[in-house]
């Protein structure tokens, strides 16, 4: 088993992973960190950026959960977790990119503000900032609502882009205070992701 | 001649793709918008997060300027702006997704309120915001500067990846007010990427 994960337990990011992982069956060597693990200077050698996740296969190491995903779906073609025509890895990426540079940002705003600032005995729930990723969050979950209209899945069918998306998402309502009452089709959509029996507890 | 580029003359996002199309000889029609224009009925069915760059190349639209250079630099493998081995795709996308998702959201966040705000008639200027995005900035911009130590590009050669970065930080210090003084290897890397001969005009 050479392939290691770095991971927090806490990280919605590093779980994309696992879930992956899980639904591929790819077995691997998880290295569970702790918050101050991440600004070591042993790990920082492995990702300058000091978050999670982070793989190691084999002296190949890469971090960024969507390029993760995409690595290890790569490896498993005959699942189809990953498209192979250009036009279908084409719309994966604009998927995840769409993901990564609108909702997550705002994701991650609302975790600083509401629960990582407060964590770390900083004040946080800064009103301006709250509202500015709130603000963006209506803005594009709209566009994701559209999307999985009478839709499984985002694409056609499972693919990454749900393993790289849901796991954002599904806890927005508890852990972020951010309601997802007005978006039914993504409920429907990670509810239905959440009945895969690896779900809960990857 | 069969791809459209729907495009704003003052988005980098969209300049990253006419600076691609430049490098790698390729003609496209250019369908310049007007910011009213990015919210018609039209041009949502298209897009429908009203942004720019799309493409549609012989019927396939495609959004997310990052997905847009993948898609194109495909196309010309004999190029090779997109690496074809499983690996070095992986790091294509792992600096991909590492703009995205953390020095992007910083920059568009500066260009809101320095910019945008006060061009739309808003206050715009809110030092909470802006105070964010520079932190971030300084954050993981020195992984940036890091990397680029002793290399003429991102990766090992040329790829997209520079072209999906550079154009927009060349302008952070004017347009921004973002100064990049403390990040010599950057600086030198966009002073090597403006002297290709059609960067200046894309």
């Amino acid at each position: 088993m050479t392939l290691a994960l770095y991971d927090l337990p806490t990280s919605p990011n590093a779980r994309k992973v696992r879930l992956l992982a899980a639904e591929l069956g790819i077995h691997y060597r998880r290295v569970e960190l702790k918050m101050g693990d991440l600004q070591s200077r042993e790990y920082l050698r492995l990702n300058p950026n000091g978050m999670v996740p982070t793989i190691n296969d084999d002296g190949f190491v890469l971090w960024e959960s969507a390029a993760i995903l995409k690595y290890l779906a790569a490896k498993h073609p005959e699942r189809g977790m990953l498209p192979s025509g250009q036009k279908e890895l084409a719309k994966v990426d604009q998927w995840l990119f769409w993901f990564s540079g609108h909702v997550e940002p705002a994701l991650d705003q609302l975790a600083w503000e509401r629960r990582i600032k407060p964590y770390l005995g900083q004040p946080g729930h800064d009103p301006t900032l709250i509202a500015a990723a709130e603000a963006a969050l209506n803005r594009f979950l709209q566009v994701l609502e559209k999307q999985l209209m009478a839709k499984d899945y985002i694409l056609d069918k499972l693919t990454i882009v749900d393993f790289a998306t849901a796991p954002r998402l599904e806890h927005a309502p508890t852990f972020l205070e951010f309601d997802l009452f007005h978006y039914p089709n993504i409920i429907a959509w990670i509810e239905r992701l959440q009945k895969k029996p690896y779900w809960k507890d990857a």
